[in-house]
């Protein structure tokens, strides 16, 4: 694989210029070789019925850090998820989320990221398979 | 496939007990024989780098779609995410989106939602399939 | 969607080069407008421990299915299997298996397709969404 | 995770009881703590037009080692897969392919399995997420 052509800080900006994910409060806080880790904070409104981490909470910071482990590697294409699959293994609570995205393809066109999802308590409570498209130019 | 056990009000008020729901401004529209319709609105803070709306709000869509279409016929158990997939065929614009979400396997442990989303112009958007748990008793 | 570019006769003939297929002893029974119907015969040797469908074949069958309803839309360019997935609903039965694959995505670059199964009595016994590429030349 | 209950040879002479997997000549290579390895010889008859595996086999046999994993955990209960999800990263060629599941979840009622599909040359080729249920008493 190659080296990332974006740094920690410019992915970062990035990050920050993505209304929902600001709303979200997600946070890139490493970059990998390979990928990158996002974390989310668990606030009061991001649960469900249990009172544990709201599905859909966890599958758009699996989304998100997938993504992000794209754009490090796309020499400054656009990219946009193709599809998202995601196994919910444990209820997540606490006070953080994190996602950890492994690129495991970077194609010219597809890239697959693997990303695990983890309680703040390093338990493994989610596994998600993303795949992603370069774009050839932005989205209209 | 049973009579749904819940009614549309009921439905409506478990929606707006879960907050992550609230959040987002989800609003179950209609209640069909064999599964539900939940709307989103398109507020500026949903949208990705294209403009177009975020992919997790996509996925959190379908997957409370899928999980109201579930409890409509859990009688009273509780119930749980157990994997999400989710194909994003066409960027989102516009000022609203809808699920419409299809329960095609209502077994006495596994539930399974087929899940169509569409922008406001009635054009498919996403395709879903999710599988939900009834539980025991209340997760703890 | 536009009009397919293959007949049911090529398509066939196309199914009967492909070797896998032939040992499976798949048939492309129906051409649609936005799809095909394939079907496979429930041979001694394609059970499980259960004495039922193995689930391997009703994967490849989801697969080929998917596969010919891009190819009847692809223009002569080669397509490959991106990814796919699978809900098994219900134990698989009987003499034969047929697979119902819809195009909702004819894309430039990927095509996705939904794919309904169904046992000889017309029990829906798996559900899947499968996405293919169109490449440009053939993979070497 | 708890220690397997069933032992490599125990695992292989199931194996050989699905017919299915002796039809595509299926062997368990390995068994691991959390795991089993399992390969595939590849024969002219499971190719397809591209004169590469056809993406049948490659689920098949990620469905069948993620089978394996969790039956080596599963104290004799039957299991059902409930749901496969596989992403393509490779055209895969040569004599042989395996698969290593790794059980990731091991409930008491489902388990997942992340599976990794390699060519002979140790290329990751595919990447699978199978979910299975373990039944309370055989099928019928």
């Amino acid at each position: 694989m190659s080296q990332p052509t974006l740094t920690l800080g410019e992915l970062r900006a990035l990050m920050d210029q993505i209304s929902f994910n600001r709303l979200l409060g997600l946070r890139l806080t490493r970059q990998h070789r390979d990928g990158v880790t996002v974390e989310c904070p668990i606030r009061e409104e991001y649960t469900n019925l249990h009172g544990t981490l709201h599905g859909g909470v966890t599958a758009a910071l699996a989304d998100v850090a997938a993504g992000f482990a794209v754009i490090a590697h796309a020499r400054g294409r656009p990219v946009a998820t193709v599809e998202l699959k995601l196994n919910y293994l444990a209820p997540i609570h606490g006070r953080r989320v994190t996602a950890r995205a492994h690129l495991i393809k970077a194609g010219s066109t597809l890239c697959v990221c693997a990303v695990d999802v983890f309680t703040e308590h390093r338990r493994l409570a989610a596994k998600a398979l993303v795949t992603y498209m370069l774009l050839p130019a932005p989205l209209k």
